[in-house]
This record gives structure tokens, C-alpha cells and sequence, in this order.
């Protein structure tokens, strides 16, 4: 059995680096601020005698060697990246109930038949450079490393760059190589759990999705002197094209997402026309279907707004992920460990994206959910209870423990 | 008459201080740049034996005396700071212009009966602190000038810091002194000379305005797993009020203006249903009287789409100004001298916003204005001929000299 007492205490000890006036954190990727967790969670790891390697994209993994060199590892970990004003609890949850078992491995003088390692992987969040599942997604072989180094962050600096930058472009390939299974806690970042008054959920798959970047090009022009038939207006159209995203969204029902999370207007002055407009897109569905629907029909969609705002449109699809069912296998270990210890629990369709979905193309994989208050995630209020993050803890122990076994 | 040779170099000397790549320049008011714009033209002044004051706001006055103790001064000026990314001429050429027509007077060796005052106001454009006409608006005692140093930038920084910050903080009180008249010469900013083929515009009034400060609050959450029904989203919010301004623009046919010039989503991530946007609004008019209908109906409708999408509105009015007619006599006086110099001409009203606005509230005003390219403004390609900066020029000269020795 973990130690909820201690995995608390650390999940708040992590907290505390980037920590926000408002309770949440801000560790963006690849910054100095992700450096020190990057480096406390080192220190902790080799503080258990686990040795760290780092990868060519930053990912780290902490090994423990198992009874039988024979066997491939069992996997396991999340992110300890953050998005600009997140929470507490999404990504760093796995990696320190990773760090956990990890500890009650030691404590109890457990020794595993199969290794086991626990990863934490680069910019989960893709707030910054523009590709969530970043690290796990160059380690899957879906990103290539040159073009992943050389996306830019708003300011221009390249991953390879920011990589460079706190020391930890590391000197393993970032490629899969070969695992016997992977397992990843997280929070549900969703209110089903906590509405149905769930402990654990199970989590079956991941939702399909595609993510865009739009520039639309107008022409900056003076506010009080430019009459409406001479405005090329970027914003309007960007407006035009948020409300779009939103139609389609809701065309979808309950199950259909819709965002423009970030926009900027390049050079914005209060009495000019906007003449150019960045922004963000992306849909989501449980059906990848759904997703295919909408990336052959939205973009025509939002030309056609642009054309008729004389304001040319440049889209560019930056990934799409279809649905990803888990390993039944290792589902069903998280099922079991989670009867076995009596907790609650339902089975449940990730609805954000998570690294368990890249890796999953080339290892069995399988999640474990708990709740968080009110839903509420990417938001400095995220918040869960002690004994939450205690039960899922418990549950990937043993989930490990099961396959590492086996 | 003036040299419109030295007037051209000296406009092109001026450009080079925050010249842009794209041609334009970026010399943002009460910033370094704008300083190293300043001092330029304090030297030049000085250069010919004028006496530069500066007041509380930074406006610079250069004051050449005239025979007649007596008499009150004649004013004329323009401002030297511009739009982030605006052109070489919007406020440079008044300024300029003024002193080109210093020159002229020294070179003559003329005496005017009347002492004459070349002006430079500060921050004319209000893109960095939200008041257009700041430093002219505060002389003529219609912004306070508490209030006025309190304003702050995106950044936070105050009008009183950034004035202390570049030594401009002057000390002779920010306002009005009894004076004779006003001229103001400047490119007019829009199509309509160029496309009559009018070399000189007698500018009789200027366009009733409303601007406006906005700050939606949604709720900031997960894009891949809070459901449409769940959502507050800000920029959705944003996006429809952009619409609305829009719409009620174009309701009020081609003398109509609405513009969303600025918005910033806060801590904007991809992934990140906005949780906050604030953005600028500003409404203009020939007539005051839509521009108080405008002002009336707008925010309750602005209102209405955030209340809807349940992502509460603050609207802030940050000023209003009516329409402002020009004094007819100081009018008469460039018609005659656009007349007697064989210029072909037209009356027009302004569409932006210019300091003669506010100066013309306590002291006798006219403005002049040439032709420029396209009609463009606010925008790095912004351009005029040698020839058109030398008609203003003229006009200016010979009205400024009619008024004095009147
Ligand atoms: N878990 C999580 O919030 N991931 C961020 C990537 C995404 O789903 O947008
Ligand atoms: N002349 C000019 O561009 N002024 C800026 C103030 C405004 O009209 O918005």
C-alpha cells in the first residue's frame, strides 16, 4: 500500500515550484520554472537509487531494475509541465504517484520480476509550441525531432533552443523503444466522475481530435478615417470565424468541442483597423469520424468568411489523432486492482488528450482516472482531495505491480 | 515662401527615429524613441534661436517673439509620436511643417506683429494609454491631470512614470494660456482629396466620437472536456460584440465607424476555453447626435450577448467628444491662402481625431490638409509627395503670417 500522507505532501512540494497567487501553477515547458521540477524530481528519483536518463526531446525516465533482465519494462508517469495559468494536480499527479510507487517498492523491499520505469514527458500541454503530447508524441515517432526542434513559442524561440537552454537536450534517442506495457494516472479534468460520485474511472480511450493555426491578413487602416466599404478588417473575420467554431461545436451536441484559446492581433493600436490576426483552433469528438467531418468541411468553411471579408485566410492543420482505444489487457488490470482495493468506478472516454495516447501506438496502455472538483481543469482553481489522489495512487500500484508480475 | 526642399529632408530626417523595416515607423509615445524624437526637435528649435518650454504633460512649445508685446500668441503644431506600426508623415508633417515655417521667418528676417508658438502635444494617438488627444486634452483642461498620470499601458506603467522616465515631465502647468489662434496642418488620413485630385483640404470641423475599454470574464477550462453546455467563454463573448460593432457601423452607412482595434485574450493557451478578454471599442460620427444614440444603445446590446452567454461585461466609456466645428474666421484665413497660392481645394471634415479638436474649444482653430496615398493611415506604407508636404506647408505659412500681422 502507498503512503496517501507522502504522496500529498510531495504533490504540494512540486506545487510550490511556479506556484500562482490564485493556488495554481504556472510550470510552462522547457522554461527556468520547468527546469527546477525537472530538477527537484531528479533529485528525488536518485535520492531512491534510480538512475534518470534523458532523452533527445527532454523526456525523463527514472528505471528500477527488476529480478529478470529478460523482461521489458513496465512503464509509467505523466507530465510535470503546466499550462500558463493551470492547476496543481494535471500531470504532476502521475508523475509523483509514480514517484510513490516507486517508494513503497523500496520501502517494502519489493522487487519487481520485470524493470520498471517511471517517465516524465516534455510539453504535454502544447500551450507553448503549438503540439500537445510533444515529448511523448517525438518519442512515438508521430513528431520527427528536426521539425519538432524547430518549432517556435510566441517570442520565436525554438524547442531546440529552450531545450538547450535549461540543459536538458539529452543524449538517449527519442524513440520508442521496446516496453512491455504503460500505465498513466491523471485527473479527469471532466465532471463525470465527481457527478456520479465515482472513485476511480476507468479510462477505455481518447478522443479524436485536430488542432489548426490561422493567420488572416487584412490591412491596417486609420479607424476614423476608413469608411466600412474600404476596411479590410482581420479581427472581423477571426470574430467571424470563433463564431463559426462555436456553431460547429454545438452542431455536435454534448459530446462536440470547440475552442479559440489563443488569438493576438499582430501590432494592435486601439484607432487601427486590424490588419493581421493569429489564433488557435481545435475540434474534438469521441468518434473520429466526427473529426474527419469537420477537418474536410471547416476549412472551406472559414475561406469562405474570409474571402467575403476581402481578408486572406492561411490555415494550417498542425496534428490530428483519431480515437485511441487502450489495451484491453492492461484495462482490465486497472479494473481488477481497482475491485480488489473496493473503490468505485466507471468506465470513462479520456476527453483531454494525454501522452497514454501516443505511447499506446507502440505499447499496451491503459489510464486511470480521478475526480477533481467540479470539473474544473486548466484553471488555477483545479483542485482534488487527498484521498482521491491516494486512490488512484493505490490503484496504479497495484496495476503496475499485477503486470510487472505477471 | 517656405523651402520645400529643406522641409522634405527634415521630415526624413525625423523618420529615421524609429524607422520600421517596412518603411513606417514605430515611435510610441513618452518611449525612448519618442524622447530621441524630441530632442531632435529641440534642437532644431534651438538652432534658430527659439525658447522651448515643456509643460506638466510633456507638450513642447518653441516661442518666437513678435514686435507686439502686447498681442497673444499665434499656435500651430501637429505631434511627433505615432501608432506602433504607423507611418512617417501622420503628426511629423504639422510639426515639421512648423518649423520649416520658423526657418522661413528667420531666413526672411520677418518680424510678425504677433509672438508665434510652434507645438508639439504629446501622445496625439492614445494607442498606448487609451486616450487619443492626450497631451492637447489635458491643456485644454478636459482630462485632469491626476487622472491623466495615472493612466497605464498594457504594461502597467503610468503617464507620470514614462514622463519622468524620458525627462519630460515639464515644469509649466498643463494648461491653457490665452492665445490668439490655432493651425494645424496634417496629411488627412483618408481617400477623399486624393480621389477629387484636391492638393489643399480646408478642414472645417472634426467627427463626434465615443471610445470604449472592455473586460468580458468567462471562465477559464480544459477545451477537450468542458461541454458546450458548461462553457463561459470570453472570446466567443468578444467575438459577437465585435460583430455587433460592426453591424451598428454599418447600419450608420459609409460615414459610419466602429472599430475593435485591441484585444488581448489573458493568459491565452490553445487548449483553454478563455476564462478572460479585454479589448477597445470606439464609435465615430460627423453628427454628434448618432454618435449619442450610439452611445446610449451600445451597452445595453454589448450587455445583452454577454449576459447570454453568461460571461459578465465591464464597459468602460473612456471618453466622448462631439462633433467640433472650426473657428470660421481662422477657416477663411487658409482658404484665402490656399486661394491666393493657386492650390485647388476642397472643404472636408475630419475623420480623425486631431489636437485642433481640443485646442479649438478655448482658443480660435483651422486645420490644413494634404492628400495621402490610398488614403491610407495608421499603417507603415503611409505616403505623400514632396510637392503635397510643400502645398500644406505654404498654406500653413501664409495663414500663420495673415493671423499675426493681422
Ligand atoms: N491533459 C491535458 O490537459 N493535456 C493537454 C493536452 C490537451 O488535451 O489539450
Ligand atoms: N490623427 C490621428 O491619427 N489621430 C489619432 C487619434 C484618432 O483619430 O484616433
Amino acid at each position: 500500500r502507498i503512503d496517501g500522507k507522502r504522496l500529498w505532501d510531495s504533490l504540494m512540494a512540486m506545487a510550490e515550484i511556479g506556484a500562482t497567487p490564485k493556488g495554481g501553477v504556472r510550470r510552462l515547458t522547457l522554461t527556468d520554472v520547468d527546469k527546477r521540477g525537472r530538477d527537484q524530481f531528479r533529485t528525488w528519483c536518485e535520492a531512491l537509487g534510480l538512475q534518470v536518463r534523458v532523452d533527445a526531446i527532454g523526456n525523463m525516465f527514472a528505471r528500477r531494475e527488476g529480478r529478470d533482465p529478460s523482461r521489458l519494462p513496465v512503464l509509467f508517469g505523466s507530465h510535470l509541465d503546466s499550462q500558463p495559468t493551470g492547476g496543481k494536480f494535471d500531470g504532476a499527479l502521475g508523475v509523483i504517484a509514480g514517484l510513490e510507487v516507486m517508494r513503497t517498492l523500496n520501502d517494502l523491499n519489493i522487487a519487481t520480476e520485470a524493470p520498471i520505469e517511471l517517465v516524465n514527458w516534455t510539453d504535454e500541454e502544447g500551450s507553448r509550441f503549438g503540439h500537445s503530447l510533444m515529448g511523448s508524441g517525438t518519442w512515438a515517432g508521430i513528431y520527427g525531432l528536426d521539425k519538432t526542434y524547430a518549432l517556435k513559442d510566441a517570442e520565436g524561440v525554438t524547442v531546440g533552443e529552450a531545450l538547450e537552454g535549461i540543459g536538458y537536450k539529452g543524449e538517449h534517442a527519442a524513440k520508442p523503444f521496446p516496453a512491455d506495457a504503460y500505465f498513466e494516472l491523471h485527473i479527469e479534468q471532466g465532471p463525470i466522475l465527481e457527478r456520479e460520485g465515482k472513485e476511480v474511472g476507468i479510462v477505455t480511450g481518447a478522443q479524436a481530435q485536430v488542432w489548426y493555426d490561422a493567420v488572416v491578413t487584412g490591412q491596417d487602416a486609420h479607424a476614423g478615417t476608413t469608411p466600412p466599404s474600404a476596411r479590410k478588417d482581420a479581427l472581423l473575420t477571426a470574430a467571424r470565424i470563433i463564431d463559426l467554431v462555436d456553431k460547429l461545436m454545438r452542431e455536435r451536441g454534448d459530446d462536440g468541442r470547440g475552442t479559440v484559446g489563443w488569438l493576438q492581433v499582430v501590432n494592435a493600436s486601439r484607432n487601427v483597423v486590424p490588419g493581421e490576426v493569429r489564433f488557435s483552433i481545435e475540434f474534438r469528438h469521441p468518434e473520429t469520424a466526427v473529426i474527419e467531418e469537420l477537418a474536410a468541411g471547416f476549412p472551406a468553411m472559414a475561406e469562405a468568411i474570409a474571402t467575403a471579408n476581402r481578408t486572406p485566410l492561411e490555415l494550417t492543420q498542425l496534428f490530428k489523432i483519431p480515437h485511441q482505444p487502450f489495451d484491453p489487457g492492461c484495462v482490465d488490470l486497472v479494473r481488477q486492482a481497482a475491485a480488489r482495493l473496493g473503490y468505485s468506478t466507471r468506465e470513462i472516454i479520456s476527453g483531454a488528450g494525454h501522452d497514454a495516447v501516443y505511447v499506446a501506438r507502440s505499447v499496451p496502455t491503459a489510464m486511470i482516472f480521478t475526480p477533481c472538483k467540479d470539473g474544473l481543469s486548466h484553471n488555477e482553481a483545479e483542485s482534488i482531495q487527498p484521498e482521491e489522489a491516494e486512490a488512484g495512487a493505490q490503484v496504479l500500484f497495484q496495476a503496475i505491480l499485477a503486470r510487472a508480475n505477471r
